[in-house]
């Protein structure tokens, strides 16, 4: 289906008030398949519910996984003028052209696992504005960045990670999460690329400052989006919505891309449902935004660097998921015996 | 290195006290390669510590993962007659032919993954002694069939899942892991195939009962495989050791592989420093079982299938390890900026 068109945040709440939902004649062809496959009943755990879920949420039966794609967004924050980053802004840049190089990290995942990779920079030369003094973006530079996000989705895609690079956004990841939750900063706060000590003091000092300056302005998910988050965050909310009108299932990747889905949510319960994360951060506020979401990151490595790199790991486990549910022998094909026979 | 030749448990205990190390001058090349990969430093988190695990167990730099391989092995447990499981012992060799004919999960997973596949069956037509009543195996057979996954294990593999399909040998695997780490049979004891309420209870007393007997003649960790092990755990003890001389990294399944290869670890500590631990079985004993080993799984996906389905899944985390070692740029060859520059 293709998704509405979007202006303003009045559309967008429109548009998450009528997401489409799950294919149930799918998932009742995956549940009545599952018990006939040659293993004990639950053995392949979470697999056999992955399976199921992609059969849902891309309407079709068996699932397919045959085109997988990862797609990361780039984007500047005014923030990172406060020294929230180990690194300067410039690396946001030098960053775009290693992904367009080949170098980066998701470059060598996606060429090991046959994954298409596509890589957009959002206006780098034009940070956001720092958010300690202004919102980050006004609502027309905002929807700009979700209706660009939700333009790469196409049909077709059997299972889409998104993923981010952009230097300061694990401070706008906090600052978003916190204005969409609450709680502490310093429950919010991590070290990043590699922010310790009296610079994490000062990152959590931003990220409280921050959230004090427009909480009481923010009387919507996608206000908090626009005012707390980046142009790169607000992409990927933009692609996660979009994902969901063309029945493309979405592999989070970590702390930055699940906070911007996070205010989908926020704004309409369920809204994330077509999505699954791809694994727990290191980042330690990633831990508490999944409880808020209830969801189960499918992997834990210890990995905080984003590009989508943990949730293309993870596309693999959805791949063996889906191979599984298809190709395996049921107990009457294969002549193997059932349970207590 | 060609491993040595076993005829007895007295030329295990030598192999074992005679085990390869790791080679650090690979692994030096590794430590010294990776702080200047265009990443934070420690943001690919677990990746990073594979790739150079991978490099010190392959003895070179950059480790390689062109060449996977999954072997698993079956055999028929005599304890099968005791009722503990939720299938017919006929259901190992009916499984073997589905393997045979790639109708099994473990095929599915291969050809999706592109891991080279075999399967061995360990005379299905001869199960082990019923371990309630006289040693699994005698001393010879015990040996035969570790010499035989010894024989399996080929130089040039990159890295090797192992794993196992044997109607009765989480049983087994309980009762090897009460015999070589003590504790209660219900610590140990798990569903299986599915074995719940009074069945359950009936299989933990069986567990229980196979340790008293035994308990007072286990003069050696061999010498508990031999009395409460079975064929298919013996020879994964094989290939896990052979695998040490060949250089050839491993990957276990799940919990009667680790209990299989737990064996080694308690006759030498140390001897298991070659394989990861594929992912945390479903099954609950194999998390105490982790413990004692110092292990920490890769996956964590409620599986508990065997057939080398979690450490096939597994594989992939390190492919994607050496990839992102072997292929990413440097901070200087792709012109990022460096930490605090």
């Amino acid at each position: 289906m293709t998704p509405p068109t979007i202006t303003s945040f009045a559309d967008l709440g429109r548009a998450v008030a009528a997401l489409p939902g799950p294919d149930e004649v799918a998932g009742e062809a995956a549940a009545k398949r599952e018990p006939q496959l040659t293993k004990p009943a639950g053995a392949l755990g979470r697999l056999e519910e992955l399976a199921a879920w992609l059969a849902r949420w891309q309407g079709r039966h068996p699932p397919a996984v045959g085109v997988l794609k990862a797609h990361v967004f780039a984007a500047n924050h005014g923030v990172a003028a406060r020294g929230v980053s180990a690194y300067p802004a410039s690396v946001t840049a030098e960053m775009v052209r290693n992904f367009e190089a080949g170098g980066a990290a998701i470059n060598q995942l996606c060429r090991a696992f046959g994954v298409a990779f596509a890589a957009d920079a959002l206006k780098l030369d034009r940070p956001t504005q720092d958010f300690t003094k202004a919102p980050a973006m006004s609502e027309v530079e905002c929807v700009d960045a979700i209706v660009f996000g939700m333009g790469v989705v196409t049909d077709g895609t059997d299972a889409l990670a998104l993923g981010e690079m952009g230097i300061g956004n694990t401070t706008a990841a906090a600052a978003l999460a916190m204005g969409l939750y609450g709680g502490a900063a310093a429950d919010w706060t991590g070290a990043g690329t590699g922010v310790v000590g009296e610079r994490l003091k000062q990152k959590t000092a931003v990220v409280a400052e921050a959230v004090a300056l427009h909480r009481t302005e923010i009387a919507s998910p996608f206000e908090a989006l626009r005012r707390l988050g980046g142009r790169e965050l607000a992409a990927i909310a933009g692609a996660v919505l979009a994902a969901r009108f063309r029945r493309v299932p979405v592999v989070l990747d970590g702390y930055a891309a699940t906070a911007a889905a996070a205010v989908l949510e926020a704004a309409q319960p369920g809204a994330l449902d077509h999505c699954q994360v791809g694994h727990l951060s290191a980042e330690p506020g990633h831990r508490r935004l999944l409880e808020h979401l209830g969801k189960t990151p499918l992997l834990d490595l210890g990995m905080r660097l984003g590009e989508a790199t943990g949730a293309v790991l993870a596309l693999q486990v959805l791949k063996g998921a889906a191979a599984c549910h298809a190709g395996m022998a049921t107990f009457q094909s294969a002549g193997v015996s059932g349970k207590d026979s």
